[in-house]
């Protein structure tokens, strides 16, 4: 297929294989998230459906029952952990905290249910193997949403078939103003070590650039460079308010890579190759017209996709292919084994900002 | 002056204060970048003038004089230091491989002749120096064309008028197939190690994101951390084929930049701030349709100032300014102090990628 022909087909989804059926989401903790993205994402959906809420009162999770006729029981973490109502869903998506992430995995795992992760997998790359180990016998799919974002895809597809020649180099950045964006003062548990670990802006943003080079290049972090800082008092507690790192991957292409909680709402993912490069802008924070551009041989193609809620979307389709995978009992990707690769990076370049050098993942 | 203002005034010249003045230029060597870039700017001049033409071989000198009907002399470069013609020249512009710059500088400053030196202004940090102390009695601008592209210097304008708020983060990316592009073999002095300095990419590409995000932003470099490689024969005597490399800025910003000798024809260059983003792109190489895009509040301000030919207007521009500063007596910038900054930023850059270590600059 031309370069032009993936261009033209941005929209399409090319790992759909179920024609029918449904998944029973429980949805783990009830933040803005979850509320404003994932249970609106899983309305859309074609294969999912949210049964069960869980959350930290029960008063809190009947109110959002309340709102939603799918729903079947809302529950405490505690009875979610016991084994309530474990007839109501199929699968979790666990957007707690990074560092609990473990607990509600491992219970999801016990009750023999089907898990949809949020990145960073955990807060620690211990932890992320423990985690990892702890849901063995259950299918563990972690939330990369950018992997099964079309153009993302596409992007991917125009690297594998030389559209750019062999790729060399990579940018990515993404920032936005946390402080205002992520307005639940709840939702504040990404400035506290213990529950986000390593930091703030590279574990939580600088986590897309970081992965989706990856998935896009098809390859894996060797080493890391880091410089960070935290000039604002909120961000006394983690050192990485700001983050530029550098990557080198295993096929020898390097990136250059930005992450700021205290910048504005952006992001884009260049690939320079040996004979053009691919522009993908803006994107990770789900703006509309997020646009896939192509330089080659002096030409220029540049399609933006027209999707107007581009984040929503994303978590359509990311639900989509795990219920796919889940119900059609098939290999999912990105696993557990994938996200602690990153989880590797990500301790490399906390490493390597703290230490000043070079760290091998 | 309002954003918009900005934009639209792209072409202007807002350092111009000589009304009429010649400055006679002589040209030291006549690679292919003197030959096919700086001789056509200067045609196109206001006040400058190439009058004296030096190089390996006289023939050679004398087969390009006979091309320009402004030239009065064909020197060799033994002629030239010894001191003949000096009456048909008012100052020279030293585009030799980097570790010549300091015996032509220095045997200009011996004539009393102002210099326009090519950068990087020498091959190390220490030879640098010795050129910059050697020069000090007569004008030095380092040519750092990005410093008079009036795209650039509307992009510090409005960076400094807050118009992205605070800058927090710059990506910059420059790359070539230095083996194609330079095809004049003699040129290929930039894979040599005795000629070049410390290395080929950085120092010939790196050195534009770097020198222009400090222009742009208004600050220096603080600390650095890279990594290099070469992968093909070609580059075997130099470390970075291809290099990435994050910049700590004295104002607290962050860049994140690669380089490459051997990929695609591009550049960029970004800046994130706490309001909003700066793209210039293309940008570095000439390319035509360069264009300043001003991402903020959800505006999208984008203007391609229409040149087709940018790096002969680029250079066309900086021996004006030349001009303009000689003929007037008044103070360079970029002059010899601020190019001493680049090379001590170079020699960190690439510290930082053999001791794998973050290096203070």
């Amino acid at each position: 297929m031309s370069a032009a022909d993936y261009l033209g087909t941005v929209r399409d989804r090319d790992w759909e294989q179920l024609e029918s059926g449904t998944l029973r989401i429980a949805m783990i903790s009830l933040g803005w998230w979850t509320r404003e993205q994932a249970i609106p994402a899983v309305e859309d959906s074609e294969f999912c459906e949210t049964t069960v809420l869980v959350s930290r009162s029960r008063e809190k999770a009947s109110a959002a029952a309340a709102e939603i006729p799918t729903v079947e029981a809302a529950l405490t973490y505690e009875e979610f952990t016991d084994g309530e109502a474990t007839d109501e869903y199929d699968a979790v998506y666990v957007c707690t905290p990074n560092a609990l992430h473990l607990p509600y995995a491992e219970a999801a795992a016990e009750h023999g249910k089907a898990i949809l992760c949020e990145k960073p997998v955990e807060s620690t790359r211990e932890r992320a193997e423990r985690l990892v180990e702890a849901t063995e016998e259950v299918p563990l799919m972690v939330a990369y949403r950018m992997q099964t974002d079309p153009q993302v895809r596409r992007m991917r597809e125009l690297v594998a078939e030389g559209a750019i020649g062999d790729p060399v180099a990579v940018h990515g950045s993404m920032s936005q103003q946390m402080l205002e964006t992520v307005s639940d003062d709840a939702d504040q548990w990404r400035l506290d070590p213990d529950l986000v670990g390593y930091g703030a802006s590279v574990m939580d943003l600088g986590i897309y650039p970081l992965n989706t080079a990856r998935f896009v290049l098809g390859a894996d972090p060797v080493s890391v460079t880091a410089q960070m800082h935290s000039a604002d008092a909120a961000f006394g507690d983690v050192p990485d308010q700001h983050a530029a790192f550098t990557i080198r991957f295993d096929d020898g292409t390097q990136a250059a890579c930005t992450a700021s909680q205290h910048a504005a709402y952006t992001g884009h993912l260049r690939v320079v190759g040996t004979d053009g490069e691919l522009v993908l802008e803006p994107v990770f924070l789900g703006q509309p017209e997020q646009t896939l551009t192509l330089h080659s041989d002096g030409r220029r193609l540049e399609v933006a996709d027209g999707r107007r809620d581009v984040m929503r979307d994303e978590m359509t389709e990311e639900f989509d292919y795990f219920a796919d995978r889940v119900l059609r009992d098939a290999p999912i990707h990105p696993d557990g084994d994938h996200a602690l690769v990153d989880m590797r990076a990500l301790e490399a370049i906390y490493d390597a900002a703290e230490t000043g050098t070079t760290v091998s993942v």
